[in-house]
């Protein structure tokens, strides 16, 4: 194989009540990675769109080409030569995974290229490492989700250990990018490092009840569950507009509405289609009355993950 | 109806990672009301047995009756009489939600002979006034579980949402109660008001891995998903021998171990009934070489809950 072209998902992270363990992947938008072989040993850039110039082209020190190196490093292969060009196809600190798509679509291409030497799940050691290149934490709740699909838990960390939930085929999300940036190191920065108990046991219950909810199809029981005690009430004061956003979201039937990864895009999940398109489009005048634009992804939770678009 | 005898379950709260938020019943042991109709009316308690002459015998003061007089009161059931009988099969501060099964077996009871004016599920904010006469708190991971039956989650108190989760049919407890004493009261009075983030994390973590583990009944997750890092560490130190006996459990294939409720007993849930004899028999082994005689229940989840014995 001498090209192949491959997309991966933008995903939603934390999920409301589960920060740093749940996270899913949507149909869209998504990142795509191409590699060109060359003859030549090494990897380089050859072009990144949509970053507007913002991505470094040195190809150690960006994710999509640091998840390479590793996988690489790891196979003990040396003579391998390729060019690479991704397309970001989201905003970079956008908290829908930005980073985490590029680096899965590109660890996911070389693998292909390379003939499949490991499997999905073992990719994603290698996928958490352009995480923490890009977001200076080796986190998964994101680059699980998009390189494994569906809706996933990251139980733990030492060891990895992550498991996909059922969820409702019916299920859609809806996904809104207002046009202010948050930094994702910021976004921890400010979150204090302990919680009452009484908080821990509230979140508790809604862990169970929304996992539990996803399970059965459970709606009323996902509603109640997507409540954040802890992260939201924090993060939400860097997002401009949030409760009234949320409010528009819930007013329009929204079964939840919280912030995705660690904003400023803002989630809400729905029971058709239909639904989700009409809470994209109150959520959306919503900013637009504050004078903020943005963005509306509506999809259904992408249960397959990256996908290959061409390979020749 | 003019007598009723009813039989409620013993139940293991908390679970490991659950914290005030899981419990579920045993098929042994457990506590038996009987409730004989008579002209006058009042509650009065006739006898309780088992109870080595420690809980009043002041229908006022006592949780079975307790419940019973709340179940009126709410019915506006003022003429009613009876005599009350009950049967302490387990002992009091014993971390098997010892008041919590009579409290059920009154209520329940009670609700039978008057017809059944409500559910089951009705019935739980007056089961709850007995563990707040009992216990000095209305918990419900014990009433809960008693009165529902199964695995429940106790997602939220304000309002009161619990719902039931369905687990292996073939799962086992291992429930042992060692001749030592800890007040529920103190149990919890040592217990920090605040946690760490990062154990908030990994606790939720094992929240989502034991929900998901049993509704999809891999063995596996469960396992590893029983792991108390906030609570346990702290009340383990209440209970003499609890690292040796839950590593003689462990090692004899327990799919975890952990304290019942506030203690002193400890659970340990097996793939099979004979495993959970074999774990029973070397965590009893284990206490009696410290010198400390214990009592070992081995019995199914149970599903049913309360049990109506005999009616006339």
């Amino acid at each position: 194989m001498d090209y192949i072209k491959v997309f991966a998902p933008a995903t939603v992270a934390n999920v409301a009540c589960g920060f740093d363990i749940f996270g899913f992947a949507v149909d869209n938008p998504g990142d795509i990675v191409e590699i060109k072989r060359k003859p030549e040993p090494g990897i380089e850039i050859e072009a990144i769109y949509g970053d507007e110039g913002r991505l470094p082209l040195d190809a150690g020190r960006n994710a999509v080409t640091v998840v390479m190196l590793h996988l690489l490093g790891h196979l003990g292969i040396s003579d391998f030569g390729a060019s690479v060009i991704l397309h970001k196809n989201m905003p970079l600190g956008s908290g829908m995974g930005s980073s985490a798509a590029s680096s899965v679509a590109g660890v996911v291409a070389l693998n292909e290229m390379l003939g499949r030497p490991l499997s999905r799940k073992e990719l994603l050691p290698f996928a958490m490492q352009g995480e923490l290149m890009a977001a200076g934490a080796a986190h998964a709740d994101n680059v699980g989700p998009s390189l494994l699909g569906g809706f996933l838990v990251i139980r733990s960390y030492k060891p990895l250990d992550v498991f996909n939930i059922a969820v409702p085929a019916e299920l859609y999300c809806t996904l809104v990018h207002p046009d202010v940036e948050v930094n994702t190191k910021d976004a921890r920065l400010i979150l204090r490092n302990e919680v009452s108990l009484k908080n821990a046991i509230t979140q508790m219950g809604n862990v169970a009840g929304l996992i539990s909810g996803l399970m059965t199809g459970d709606y009323g029981l996902i509603s109640r569950s997507m409540v954040d005690v802890i992260i939201e009430p924090v993060r939400a004061i860097l997002i401009p507009e949030f409760n009234e956003v949320k409010q528009a979201a819930m007013e329009s039937g929204a079964l939840g509405c919280s912030i995705s990864g660690a904003g400023p895009s803002m989630f809400a999940l729905a029971r058709t289609r239909a639904e989700a398109e009409g809470i994209g489009e109150a959520m959306k005048s919503t900013f637009a009355a504050a004078g903020i634009s943005s963005n509306v992804f509506v999809s259904g939770i992408n249960s397959e993950g990256p996908r290959i678009l061409a390979a020749d």
